[in-house]
């Protein structure tokens, strides 16, 4: 059973694959990446490489499922407008590649909870939590804060692994 | 010139199509409609509609300029977040289908001061002057609240027309 998770945005957007075996309920690392887009290109253009890039992993990858992070209450209603936009075509390309009864949703508290234990946890303790349950992943980082970036995403695909494993034992 | 305005919506999304004389400035109906997504239906389904129906509206049309109702500040950003998620995928239905520089944004204040002279006009208002510029747009309308739908995408495209006069006379 494999798991894409994302982290969805327009100048970043997070993504993280993992594998998660219905046997023995081993997870595994599988790949992690960043789209990026220039702060300079337009808002259209951006929309347009982060879908283009999310059905290109669908098809690389086959998920079997897709798993992305919720908006909590921003401050900053600019961020909501912008990260809303990015989740709508991310919701489009899952919806396009067959997965829309397979997108799973998480709040940033039940992302932080599954991989630290504490919904109140801060960013640098997730990542570190990360690194832990996949130090490959952190080790083949090229650049410094590339590790960081899919992090999130990589957290928000273990929220769905443990949701998974919940309902299994159900 | 051809403008296709847009209201944004994942339940209900209007559109509307005036032609624009370069020659006399003069602008005339086309065409309007809403896209409608059952509620039953989930967000993903509603995306993958809206997205699809925008970019057929788009080739059928042919326009050279599409105007957008940008979002102002409302109080409930689960709204906010559902209205942003269908701008995203409007928003990249343009750019895939070559319209990406020729989108223009409008807020409901500007929208409001085109059609009836006043940024604090209320909707009915709205409404009424778009009747009467385009009374064939009101008469065409099967359904009671048919025309209501489109009347703001409507308003929106009499937006871009009127800042497109203004930049033709600069």
């Amino acid at each position: 059973m494999r798991i894409l998770g994302i982290d969805p945005g327009t100048a970043r957007c997070g993504w993280g694959v993992i594998d998660v075996s219905k046997h023995d309920g081993r997870v595994t690392y599988v790949k992690h990446g960043c789209i990026e887009s220039d702060k300079m290109i337009n808002t259209q253009d951006r929309l347009v490489k982060v879908h283009r890039n999310i059905c290109d992993l669908i098809q690389e990858y086959k998920p079997d499922q897709v798993s992305l992070e919720l908006l909590f209450m921003f401050n900053n209603q600019k961020t909501v407008m912008k990260i809303s936009e990015a989740r709508g075509v991310i919701l489009l390309a899952c919806g396009q590649n067959g997965l829309k009864d397979q997108t799973y949703e998480y709040t940033p508290g039940q992302v932080k909870l599954a991989v630290t234990g504490s919904g109140r946890a801060d960013k640098k303790l997730v990542v570190e939590e990360v690194k832990k349950a996949f130090p490959e992943a952190a080790v083949s980082s090229g650049k410094k804060d590339g590790f960081d970036d899919a992090a999130d995403a990589l957290a928000v695909a273990m929220a769905r692994f443990h949701k998974y494993i919940e309902e299994e034992i159900k």
